[in-house]
């Protein structure tokens, strides 16, 4: 990994990228990110997210000036009324989305020009598991296929060596394929 | 569970939701969905995803007449432009939407009316993971926690068993916590 300076490679200031990656080498706090999103209930399969704060680089940020808002739904034959994606397609959403970061930036990292990188997510499931109506069936997805399309200056073995790189770093990935706690509380009213 | 006949609770429409158990327990072929998302690259760590079609209840879905557009990014602490929420802060979304709704069928098949359910979902984990610069810190959130607020006709107890009960159906919790297998595969243009 050469040291580049100055320059922006597929839309990332990699001078910038290399001095945050140094700046966090000497202090490790800066690491640590506390994301968080805030969600209400609206009606029926309708509910909507709140997503701004966030804490990381040893503070509050500030940068957001605006609430980014998501609205959830189910479709009409998962009894909602499509008021927006169901829950499992933002999941295959985050997947795509966190996997095409890793590559971009993987790729601004070693200086390979991307001109096109698309995804398809597809998961399965069983609605018997969710629905309550098997216990041997899951609730959430038995699998998920995704499908990269990449082009840029590179050869193809290095173009898949950055699709590789980011699968080992993307943190969606780890998370979906991996698992982690989650702890519910409840308070009433 | 009591049969409930052309009533609406919460938003849901329980005779519905009672018929479609039938059907299912009936035709379990008919549980069975495939979701996809479509994503593309624009620049840095913008990206849009597209999600329209999916396939359940025996057939590719019709009823969606226009795609839900979603597009992310990262703030700029992480060396983007903040074009949308980022995907670890879109997990979260999605496992709050999933609770939620979970929470909201779960109450009207027990006939619990809800006047208030919201949340927040948040997650922490260190950048040294995905920024590759140890080895021994994973990539993704090291713990997620979520709180949920309540209110309904119904007690204490019975609004904290509708929140347990939806715990257990959750997909995306499923998902989340017990992890999935994510194949990944590369064409290169």
């Amino acid at each position: 990994m050469s040291a580049v300076t100055g320059t922006i490679d597929n839309g990332v200031d990699t001078e910038r990228l290399f001095a945050t990656l140094d700046l966090i080498k000497e202090q490790p706090a800066l690491a640590l990110f506390q994301f968080r999103a805030t969600n209400r209930w609206i009606s029926g399969a309708h509910n909507r997210s709140t997503i701004q704060g966030f804490h990381g680089a040893g503070a509050e940020d500030t940068t957001r000036t605006e609430a980014f808002v998501l609205d959830a739904g189910e479709p009409e034959v998962l009894l909602g009324a499509d008021t927006g994606p169901n829950p499992v397609e933002y999941l295959l959403h985050a997947i795509a989305a966190c996997l095409t970061i890793a590559i971009v930036y993987s790729a601004a990292a070693r200086k390979v020009q991307l001109t096109k990188v698309t995804s398809t997510v597809v998961g399965e499931l069983d609605a018997r598991g969710a629905f309550g109506l098997d216990a041997d069936v899951r609730n959430g997805f038995e699998r998920i296929a995704v499908s990269f399309h990449v082009e840029g200056d590179a050869s193809q073995a290095k173009l898949r060596e950055v699709v590789e790189r980011a699968r080992e770093r993307s943190a969606v990935y780890d998370i979906v394929t991996n698992g982690v706690p989650v702890a519910v509380d409840v308070t009433t009213g």
